[in-house]
């Protein structure tokens, strides 16, 4: 039996161990959830040695946990990690989904469930083609490790001090991330960058105490006007960002990358009808693919202040906050950008009102790799053969903060090879993962392993 | 015993009926209590009939109830209308209380519990003063009538309608209000005017779902960056307000009017300590008091989008939205100006974001009385042999939208009458009542109903 056949035989078995995987809430971002955590991560490492991974473990690392597991036994082979996370997105709202985000429901060959494309299924697929090797040919390729964490969600706070300490254990050749995924169904792609991230909260101080809007409205300044000023003072009419010094470290765009990133098509009408808008927006003299692959944004994910119910409060709020994050490219330094816009903040904060901000957990540093580095064509070639077609060489908007850790910490590139799509809603209510592409990224881990076995020790 | 003497005497079992009217958690903004307010509302009833009103009940308006009774033994005396409110506003920030909003606490001859100085406290004087006026001298000085409503704090919506239909019931030549204030402990004002009120609610809509802020962001406009925009455009830097039309009616201020708010002294030092804020805002060239009495406001009471919880979560948010009440004088007219609101609202909407307009209940008309008039003229004795200083001509930032309702539907203007102070935190947290004050506002509704019946029925 070959490998392709042992997983093809265990099909629903492996299904239904997602569906175990998928039940647990490791939401990393809710303190309420860290046994939940845990919990996913131990789950993970029994998997691996089951599958016939050495010395499975769950380390700790201060915060949330990581999973480590070995296999080496192919002296004159690469070093390959595998790389993933294990913790999910917080489900709110909640009330616009489905069914029950933890309780995984099989609709139309797809799996609905808070973790289920970001990135649980991809986590299992490199596990189970991992299992179906050693099962069928009692060895790996290559030499392995695994490295999964289960703090990836909140930008990975712990990790780097992890691997930095680590570096011994975690020595690899590559990276090849599980994080990652697809153009389509039908077309596959290498991500040869990731963006940065970087956020702060807005803290709006106005009166010391909610003040009745008639009685004091017209002589204290209200803070969420004032918070409206300081977010809308931090872009353009053209989506260009305004906060000082925000582009200074961006790298100039060649005209060789914007001809890469013309190739890739993009169907705007089809873009819009899927995200349920009426027309796409951003920076001005940039195209929709290039705003969101290698240029930086600055995006409010929550804000809140003052009263909140049904009917009226008229009330003149004593605070007001929001939530920034930044996704950052090329070589901007994401400790540089929160001061730039913490400076920024403070010169547009109006009188009367105090204003502070505070760095959020989980900056990352923006990522490339070279498009014909040796991991990226053994990837390259693993799906074009799976798919019929060449992959697009394209940029991700999201960060994977580890991908900048491995290199600088273990001087290895990483590359991408995940399953998910696009529309599977990672991030936000009613989140699932096409069943084919679960089957399909099983058999992509086997061959990419096998293919990796071809490459010598690099030197 | 005269009246004085016999309030004096019953201070305690005041005090305790006082608490008990406070421990109703009467919140007319929401549903779950619309029981406690039809409770409220009974307990006035009753006390007014205890008192020696005759006739008293609670009338259906369709909304919240209202509370009539009457007293008519006088026929050459004028018949005076005495309003009020049972109702409270909600209590939320709870946790900045330091006791229990509906457990009322006595502290330092100060009484603490939601509704202590708005209004409770004011209502059941003027309740006190006609009792003791009724036991002690067995007839009442004016012919009288309560109108006691239990919806002020969502700004009276079925109230209009409730004194249009019942024009002969509550027919009077003066109203005189329980609602109001005081300057200080030392010295009176009387009100001249309040202002108007009108709201509406902005619902900010982007992406069908929340979104992957790394996958979309700078592509897909942001809800909260759009609502930003558009709250921000409402106000220049010089605290103006940039709506269309918004000034179009309002009267303009007379160097007269200005001498008379600029007589009443304002120590800005003070005030800001008061508030908590390290100095004073609002629209350029005006006094302070200028700024809350004679000039419009437009106020965000609340904003919401996104994520609020703990730590990070990168989302790129499906909608946004923000309570928006405007403080009015004459001329402006709450219908127009909710209109002029909604038109800048849609030409501020951003490209790729859909934004609605949703008038909030509760508007009211502006308000001014001639400080000339018969009923302001006894109220000022009043008031000046009780404090010993004349009364300050002020006018009031708030809305009390029954004025401006009782002066058309039943041609009698309304005096305001009230001994809440400004610091008394209503509205907020920690609202307290001066006990001092609820001994000397009874004081001050019997004479009042004394020196109202030295006036002869107005032709």
């Amino acid at each position: 039996m070959t490998a392709e056949e042992q997983l093809e035989s265990r099909e629903a078995v492996s299904l239904d161990e997602l569906e175990t995987l998928l039940r647990i809430p490791s939401i990393s971002a809710l303190p309420e959830h860290r046994e939940d955590v845990h919990r996913a991560a131990e789950w993970v490492a029994d998997r691996l040695q089951v599958a016939g991974m050495e010395g499975a473990r769950v380390l700790p690392t201060g915060g949330h946990p990581v999973v480590y597991a070995e296999w080496q036994h192919r002296p004159e082979r690469p070093t390959v990690l595998i790389y993933g996370h294990v913790d999910v997105q917080p489900v709110d709202p909640i009330d616009l989904w489905d069914s029950p985000p933890f309780e995984p429901e099989v609709r139309d060959d797809r799996i609905y469930a808070r973790g289920a494309s970001d990135m649980k299924g991809n986590l299992l697929e490199s596990i189970l083609a991992v299992e179906a090797l050693l099962r069928t040919e009692g060895s790996l390729p290559v030499n392995l490790k695994f490295l999964i964490e289960a703090q990836e969600e909140i930008g990975s706070p712990q990790l780097p001090e992890f691997v930095a300490v680590n570096k011994a254990l975690l020595a690899c050749d590559l990276v090849v991330s599980a994080d990652g995924g697809q153009w389509s169904e039908e077309q596959p792609l290498l991500t040869l960058g990731l963006r940065g991230l970087a956020g702060l909260q807005i803290d709006v101080y106005g009166p010391a105490s909610d003040l009745h809007s008639g009685i004091y409205g017209g002589m204290v300044a209200n803070p969420i006007h004032a918070l409206a000023h300081i977010l809308d003072s931090m872009h353009d009419l053209d989506g260009r960002i305004t906060v000082d010094g925000f582009y200074d470290d961006v790298l100039p765009l060649s005209d060789e990358e914007r001809a890469a990133v013309a190739q890739v098509p993009f169907d705007a009408a089809e873009y819009t009808k899927s995200v349920g808008v009426e027309q796409l927006a951003g920076e001005a003299g940039y195209s929709p693919l290039e705003r969101v692959w290698v240029r930086p944004t600055l995006e409010a994910n929550g804000i809140w202040g003052g009263f909140q119910g049904e009917g009226s409060k008229t009330v003149l709020p004593s605070e007001a906050h929001a939530k920034i994050t930044c996704r950052l490219v090329p070589d901007q330094d994401p400790a540089r950008i929160l001061e730039a816009i913490a400076a920024h903040v403070e010169r547009h904060t109006p009188t009367g009102i105090r204003a502070e901000t505070l760095p959020l957990p989980g900056s990352g540093t923006p990522y490339v790799i070279p498009h014909d580095h040796w991991g990226n064509r053994a990837a390259a070639e693993v799906l074009a053969e799976l798919y019929g077609v060449q992959p697009y060489l394209t940029r991700s908007g999201g960060t994977v903060p580890v991908c900048a850790i491995f290199q600088s910490e273990l001087n290895a590139y990483t590359v991408s090879f995940g399953f998910g799509l696009d529309d599977e809603q990672f991030h936000a209510p009613n989140e699932f993962l096409r069943l084919r592409s679960f089957r399909r990224g099983q058999i992509a881990w086997v061959r990419l392993l096998r293919r990796l076995g071809q490459e010598a020790v690099p030197q």
